[in-house]
């Protein structure tokens, strides 16, 4: 007799648990078939190439372990929606490879599939694939984006060009000092906290922002292990440098309360700091007047904060030369050494 | 500065590990952008409609611990091209969540890589989106595989209609007889050892017959969690009953062998045990030669095994009218009710 509420590795758990994570809306037309058989089944249609992209969240290192499991539902959504922003282009469809702690309990199980399925509604994406495992180890869930690309050039990372402009989307450094605030917090109440917190915990990539890129971006990428880390790849990929003004990074005013209270340094949490999923893009700046109507149209901020440079291939510097490093990485030795 | 052949969490190991995982393969005409931007861009072409599905194979639940890492990376491809086939569809690129132990030696994840790209170059695969973390947790691949469908119509779960028969491709029990063995080690030596332990760790599945059973099936499966309980799916999505002869699942001779050898039941086996990827489906009468031209053509030897009926819908049982049932529970309370 399947038990209530109990964990999801008893018996008689496996199929309330995978009902969980079946698709909750109805499917669009273009979706001949969705979970419950072998495969789903997509038609063909004309409307341009299809994006792919795959990440995972994994509770111990996208989230602290114990953290609320809606949250961590909506950012394996998110984290994806976010690559696809980088490329202009538009998710449609979601594939999900679930493994879950079989100690895990059910309302925890429960909270997971809602975050999710909220994250999904948020961006009109139908959930076509599933697989559920319950594993011995983290909590993980790793996400399958397919998505349509309307522009003939998807946007690359390979595409910056000297005298081009660098700019990113929103501001910086918010969900490294949010996780901060988690991991050590502070003895009396700060205002910015929970501010700081949800966008750690409920990144929001700028999706309708990013469909506007292949219009006037030369070169984009997500910011997710951190703007001077993203930015080294574009440089990488481009083979150009890329000069950029510490001073002219866009911080929020909690981040500023933040650092304020705690002596936090916004800088360097804005330059390194992993997460916001914003968008980085270099533009040529002929390209002013097509950005500027893209921003007004989704009501989305972007900050010029540099130039891309022919010197120092595959290098992001300071106007003083001095190299721009840092960011997250994803195979710490330790837990400090993040 | 790198350590060399440490564990794949150490500092340095990152960037060499990613390396493992990304394609090897030139890719083909239609992948515009693979590995090493944000998402993968496929060119629209007229092709059929995309087939997508995405299947986890993780250590300790699908593998024993410890076991050889090639065969595991081959798993993780072999699993997925079994739900491919079991539409009648071609796999043609795959995305790639690995989630590997912190402590997992570098050779481990070398040979991990080698058998995933051999199964990937065996199905003529291209690897197109990637995502590698390293985690506290047990070896994880979650793989998506995106493919064509050449014909109109996927072979559904729902299609079987009264008066259809049953068919099973191969053989059944191998892979389960295998685990047992690999499980349980034989106090002497059995010639049956490596070929049943082959079933178990490198599955072939028939993705050339497969492609053909549009051609002449009303419903198929791939036999993953055991024939008793696939084709039950097929029975409830069908709203029919499946009258199954246990006498005629076909046996293979190493099968026959180990279960003379150690007193095993190899229609048990046959009936219940997992992980077979064969493919079960059902067509009816008139099909007859049209399947048979597939079996010659594709070298696949397939079993008639039973008879679709309109009576009992939803169950599979034998003759007698017994209900059969078995097969792999993926939550299981403890090990030893698997």
């Amino acid at each position: 007799m399947p038990n209530e509420g109990g964990p999801i590795g008893a018996p008689g758990e496996e199929e309330l648990i995978q009902a969980l994570f079946r698709g909750r809306q109805a499917l669009p037309e273009e979706v001949r078939l969705g979970i419950g058989d072998d495969a789903a089944v997509l038609a063909e249609r004309v409307g341009g190439d299809w994006v792919a992209a795959v990440d995972s969240v994994i509770e111990g290192i996208h989230a602290l372990p114990g953290s609320p499991p809606e949250a961590f539902g909506w950012k394996a959504v998110a984290v994806n929606v976010s690559d696809l922003a980088a490329m202009g282009a538009t998710p449609r469809h979601a594939l999900l490879a679930a493994a879950l702690p079989r100690d895990m309990p059910r309302d925890r199980a429960e909270g997971l599939a809602t975050g999710l399925h909220e994250a999904l509604a948020e961006w009109d994406l139908a959930l076509v694939g599933g697989d559920t495992d319950a594993t011995p180890g983290p909590l993980t869930l790793s996400l399958t984006l397919l998505g349509r690309l309307e522009s003939d050039d998807p946007v690359r990372r390979s595409g910056a060009r000297p005298g081009d402009r660098v700019y990113v989307t929103g501001t910086l450094g918010d969900a490294a000092a949010g996780l901060t605030l988690l991991s050590e917090p502070p003895e009396q109440w700060l205002p910015a906290y929970d501010w700081l917190v949800e966008r750690h915990r409920r990144p929001r990539p700028p999706l309708a922002f990013g469909r506007s890129l292949p219009g006037f971006a030369s070169a984009g990428i997500d910011v997710s292990d951190g703007l001077a880390a993203d930015l080294g790849r574009i440089a990488v990929a481009s083979g150009v440098g890329i000069e950029l003004d510490p001073q002219a990074l866009p911080l929020s005013a909690p981040m500023g309360e933040w650092a304020w209270a705690s002596g936090g340094q916004a800088r360097r949490y804005a330059l390194a700091g992993g997460e916001d999923f914003e968008l980085a893009f270099t533009a040529p700046t002929g390209a002013f007047e097509a950005l500027h109507r893209a921003q007004y149209a989704t009501d989305t901020r972007c900050s010029a904060i540099g130039r891309v440079t022919p010197e120092r291939p595959g290098e992001v510097f300071d106007p003083g030369g001095e190299i721009l490093t840092g960011g997250y990485d994803h195979f710490p030795a330790s837990p400090e050494d993040r």
